[in-house]
């Protein structure tokens, strides 16, 4: 290991923690069990975006009082997620109020830990997998998708340490959204194999699948709490055994589980649903620009349309998709029709990939169509940094692409965003404060992600203040009473219309 | 012209009319007028699935006593629809009971009459555009679709013979699906070339774009009467003209108008509407092939996405898309794309009409690896001919294609469907008495059409007389109790579903 490796930083705060390199953190369990004897224990695998709201969620039980554990891996990237948590301050910058107050709750009960050894697994009632699944995309020149693999063996691992160490009676509920397939052709087989060494009787394997509809923003909680979920299991009793489980998580009197046929049928929504998004959002990407040449304004189109309910759900013109999911739960889809099912790609649902990843291309082009001076040394200020508005993360931004492009093209950058401080993926400091980076002379104000907090009119104000410059709108964010006073000084256009 | 040629057949009655040679219907129509004294004349131009029923919703408007004059040629295909409404006969049969009571309330008044004399143009306030603006498919084998092209010709000539007699007032508001562009790119070229022509001031051109949403079916009238309307003009006068005379037909108190700037956003509302249906019903054509090999229900895991609003639209799995506007509006999106704005074709839109159109022999191809035997000889049952559920039209029906399969592989296939009477593009009758059906020898039942008749039990009871058959539901008709009860006896497997 070198040196760099033996820590793992907080990018927020900066704060270093030493990677331990003996994983015994028996004492440290024991004690915090101890301290929550009589409560049923919980363990989520998995400490991100994901698994570290779910812990706060089932600290915070709405029917039973569980003892929570946290369980991550010793490593550069997530242990600083473990020994933040166990210090009292939660990884995640959140919008969603209830994260703290359900952290400060857990904090007062001493019901949530976190820690790096799997023999925490041993002492689970449940244990719960939230851990990632990744699809390697390969990309060429402007985020074209020319391949993509699935790699399941860090997966694999993870059950495995889990089949190493749970006990004959222990539900593993997975939430993580994998392969339709994976619960049966994966995480059964490994299971089961372990069982067998370990001398416990197949016939109690209890796996079950529903996945998470977790939503970051300002309802985070109640996307898991206070939202429909879909479940399944291996057999009856893993049936049961997932639903009793669910219930006292869930408000399921107001949000009832829905019981699907296999896991295969509950996987398969899970990338179902998202690719269905993804789908949606790729379509009318061909229409921005039909829109752009034939004078309509594309954000008004589809608002009319809209009042149909069967088209209630027409996506509006963007400058990409972004996130951690529908960026690849369509392929994890599609690899899974030919991997584990021998057949066809899913052709339509990876179209929608290639096509929603070369959006930032597409809304960059357009841009130097309608802006048409050269970008070198032009100073511009992009107006958000992650993949979605009121959001703070930045996971597979689509603004990435763009500012790319800008930077390729000579472009001084300036970022500003409400939320986020710090942009991981490149390593740059964003600035929150943006009338400190009006200050400076603007070519170009570029509107990519649409926080709330762009939508006032103080922003426009500010921008009002400036001698003329160009606005492009990738969002459709500004109203027409705003696009009309800004354009009284400024140049103007935006993304998805061309009545500009 | 030839003998066949001089008649018109109403296809229900097999009834015939001499088609004119001579197109004068003058006194007729001035008689009509005559008896309509005072009250402001609509005409509406075309008298198909839109026009004819338009022609009610306006000579029953909620606001104004207008004379409708409907007009279509005197063609073999329109002549007889001319004839029958004059003898007092509504030419569509529709299961909507309000289409009946508006016609008989027409008659009452005396203020529907039907012509083929483009004279009636010459004394109309308003004419609405209601005639049909085709794509033609070259599609190769399987019904894949190889090329196609849009012909405005006759297009061209209808709105020509609008200019050649209207007056300089008259509203002409064009309720056609056409191509964006076309308002402004061929409606108004022709009518201000006509316009100088007989010493009109151009400036009195009034032309507005309001697309119909028409549904056939149990609710056709409201379809127009009470639901939301889109239009636009051509300019200002236009706008106004317009507004005020869809206020007379439309309930805008509880639907109110949109209106979108220009004719090109309008034009683009409608066929990107439908291209939305469309793209969404191929979407799910790739995840059925997954749910049958990976053994999952879609139709449950669809219902159970269905719960979130985001997603509350997705489709079902089906045999096919079919009617007159799904199967060819992105077609027409992506034609005037490419020939009115000389752009890239809408590649998705155009794919997911490819897609759709081959349904059927993907339904069929299902069929083939569930039943393994031999078609020949067999007698099939198909139960459903018309494109969607309680709906008496049969243009493009997906069953035509599936159908001509079954009777490639030397099925003797039976036709029902309790609201065709006669299957026009295949020319064939069709019974609408299924237990006179079920008398025959059946070996296959194909579920071909959502149907609410064939949804209850009766059915079932009916088949479980039968001695063992084979039933095949394409879309996901039957219930579980009713698959339950149908497997004790019968073999059976749904498409979509991989748990048969």
């Amino acid at each position: 290991m070198n040196n760099e490796n033996k820590f793992s930083v907080n990018p927020s705060t900066n704060k270093k923690f030493l990677i331990p390199d003996d994983i015994d953190d028996r004492v440290n369990i024991e004690n915090f069990i101890n301290k929550n004897s009589n409560k049923k224990i919980v363990v989520v695998q998995g400490l991100g975006f994901v698994g570290a709201v779910m812990s706060l969620v089932c600290a915070n039980s709405i029917k039973e009082d569980y003892a929570v554990i946290g369980v991550d891996l010793p490593n550069k990237e997530n242990f600083w997620k473990i020994e933040t948590i166990n210090e009292g301050v939660f990884p995640l910058e959140a919008e969603d109020k209830k994260i703290d107050s359900f952290f400060q709750k857990s904090i007062d009960k001493g019901n949530f830990y976190a820690t790096y050894d799997p023999y925490a697994y041993s002492l689970a009632d449940v244990i719960i997998v939230d851990i990632n699944l990744d699809v390697k995309k390969n990309s060429v020149k402007n985020n074209i998708l020319d391949s993509y693999d699935v790699d399941l063996s860090s997966f694999k691992a993870a059950i495995s340490s889990i089949g190493d160490h749970c006990n004959e009676d222990t539900l593993i509920l997975v939430e993580t959204t994998v392969p339709p397939g994976t619960c049966m052709e994966v995480v059964k087989p490994i299971i089961k194999k372990k069982y067998q060494e370990r001398g416990f009787d197949t016939k109690n394997i209890k796996i079950g699948h529903s996945y998470e509809r977790v939503m970051p923003g300002p309802n985070y909680i109640d996307s898991i709490q206070n939202y429909p979920r879909v479940f399944s299991g291996i057999n009856d009793k893993s049936v049961e055994a997932s639903k009793k489980f669910l219930e006292t998580i869930i408000n399921t009197k107001e949000y009832p589980l829905t019981l699907l046929n296999g896991t295969n049928a509950t996987e398969m929504a899970k990338v179902l649903e998202n690719s269905y998004r993804a789908m949606n959002i790729a379509f009318i990407v061909e229409w921005s620009r039909f829109a752009e040449k034939s004078n309509v304004d594309l954000y008004k189109v589809v608002n009319a349309i809209r009042q149909r309910s069967t088209h209630s759900n027409m996506m509006l013109p963007g400058i990409g998709v972004g996130g951690y999911c529908l960026t690849k739960d369509p392929l994890l889809a599609s690899w899974s029709k030919q991997e584990m099912f021998h057949d066809e790609p899913l052709t339509m649902s990876e179209e929608a990939v290639k096509i929603n990843d070369q959006m930032p291309y597409f809304a960059f082009e357009f841009f130097k169509n309608q802006y048409l001076k050269s970008l070198s040394e032009k100073n511009v200020l992009f107006l958000g940094v992650s993949y979605r508005g009121d959001v703070g993360d930045t996971r597979f931004s689509p603004v990435e692409l763009i500012y790319d492009l800008f930077i390729k093209d000579g472009a001084k950058v300036y970022l500003h965003d409400p939320i986020v401080s710090f942009w991981e993926e490149k390593n740059i400091k964003v600035e929150n404060y943006i009338s400190k980076l009006l200050k400076n002379k603007i070519d170009v104000i570029v509107i990519t992600t649409g926080h709330s907090a762009y939508k006032n009119d103080e922003i426009v104000k500010l921008i009002m203040k400036k001698t003329s410059l160009t606005i492009y709108d990738t969002i459709g964010l500004l109203n027409q009473k705003q696009i009309k006073l800004l354009k009284t000084k400024h140049n103007l256009f935006v993304l998805g219309r061309g009545d500009n």
